[in-house]
């Protein structure tokens, strides 16, 4: 089959990457210089921010004053992950246009990670939805664990179809498939797109992979060839995994935008000035960049 | 096309991996024990060492000893490396039951790193061949270069395809393709190995790829989607890149064969035991692998 033409990436960076960073907390003014940065560099998908209990997740106990601080660019949609009405509510006030839920395919890891199994997780997004179709913004719908979970293991092409077409069916306009511990491979992804494009029509589908295993360039390949369009990815690969110390999480937006060049697909995004933009917050962070494309690069000459 | 149902692995840490390892000598005991817990992995091709003078490879100045001082096991293939027939008497009187020589698909690369066209090269390679041929030995036939080179930048399908023919019909028994600098993209690589397969039978086509830029993986899913049927990799990624200081060289055998058995492509490899080699390897050296499968696998839980 042939690969798109063009890709849609949505950038993880500031919210998936910095909320999973060990460490200290990350000074509001650099989060939005990072935002802004990214921006700058031709992304056109940004989450943001979480508004989430500060309580829970403290990263992002500082979401409202990223989300004023930002200067918005005209054709940027800043989003955030609001997992209930509550949240919802906080990003609707801060001015937020696009909105994200989140729901796992593993229930083992449902009631593990936010308390109570998939159905019912699945109810508390509806009066989420509700809202916002009501303050007239989108609703994007990520499903967790899609090719492993670290408690039950193997996770069925069908339970994610099916979770995928429940979140579709209450109205998110797209569904971020993640391989939350960077378990799969080339041929395990193929067959859950394959599963998932029955319930949810595949321009509706993005793939959100991890890199804890290496696999996720890969993945993400095998997957294009089955027409996934939307590619989720973090700047210098920010965020680690909460699984395995040490390891990687998010494939880095470097790392998939040499990839899509290579593969002579367009994205408008400046990769050097992603790149730039990965080791400037790495030095932030006090760490380096895990995009090897950076590391390369960077390094050269 | 269907992927293939089974994958001949070539491991080149001992030589391509310790030759390009920054640092101090590996001591010639290491080297052994390195070669034997390869070996014991399951590993039935092992590069061992290079034939060449101590005064242009000093790591490789005891090739000799290393070759005589590994037990071997019963069908493990320990070849080395001879660019010359001097390397090769050597190689002889050494026991080695493989040999392979060294040529470039790029003019500037070769004068630059051997010191002569692609042609001279090739012409210095016959006696190596007759010799070899006489001694009943086979000889593998390295190209590098074949999808990017340091001074010329892209390089054509069709050179490559010329001199892996040339190299072939000289007597090499297996033309293995080298991402020498690990540029190169899944559509690339695809049509290197089309151009390729005109000239040099699919069966005795090996890819050598670099994961300078991430891309190795995808790379090798996309050849073995064309049909591929022979890796090489280097257990915990060992062997920098010379041209991008920190920045990675060869494939790990680790990750190889991680996305390997997420195929179903069988190779009589215990992953676990490559995983322990590389950290062991890993640790004589004073470095981390750069593996992504060792990373996750020996940080979880």
């Amino acid at each position: 089959m042939a690969l798109p033409t063009s890709i849609k990436l949505f950038e993880m960076a500031p919210r998936d990457g910095l909320q999973n960073e060990p460490g200290t907390l990350v000074p509001t003014a650099i989060k939005i210089e990072l935002i802004e940065r990214l921006a700058n560099a031709g992304l056109t998908h940004i989450e943001a921010a979480s508004f989430v209990s500060p309580k829970w997740v403290p990263q992002m106990g500082d979401a409202s004053e990223v989300m004023h601080g930002i200067t918005r660019k005209p054709g940027v949609v800043y989003s955030a992950l609001t997992p209930n009405l509550k949240g919802l509510e906080g990003a609707l006030a801060a001015g937020v246009e696009e909105v994200a839920v989140f729901g796992a395919a593993s229930e083992a890891f449902s009631q593990k990670n936010i308390n109570c199994s998939i159905a019912e997780s699945l109810a508390r997004f509806e009066p989420v939805l509700a809202r916002a179709n009501d303050a007239g913004i989108r609703v994007r719908g990520y499903v967790s664990c899609v090719l492993g979970c670290p408690y039950e293991g193997d996770i069925s092409p069908h339970k994610v179809a099916e979770v995928a077409k429940a979140l579709y069916e209450m109205g998110c306009y797209e569904i971020s498939l993640g391989d939350t511990i960077g378990v799969g491979t080339p041929l395990a992804a193929k067959r859950m797109i394959e599963a998932t494009r029955q319930q949810v029509p595949i321009e509706h589908l993005a793939a959100h992979f991890h890199d804890t295993y290496g696999m996720a360039l890969a993945n993400l390949y095998a997957v294009m060839e089955e027409g996934v369009g939307v590619i989720d990815a973090a700047t210098a690969g920010l965020g680690g995994c909460p699984y395995a110390k040490g390891a990687s999480g998010n494939v880095a937006t470097e790392d998939v935008l040499y990839l899509l060049e290579g593969l002579g697909i367009n994205t408008g995004i400046d990769l050097q000035a992603v790149i730039d933009t990965g080791i400037w917050i790495s030095q932030q962070l006090g760490r380096k960049p895990s995009s090897k494309v950076a590391l390369a690069k960077s390094t050269v000459g």
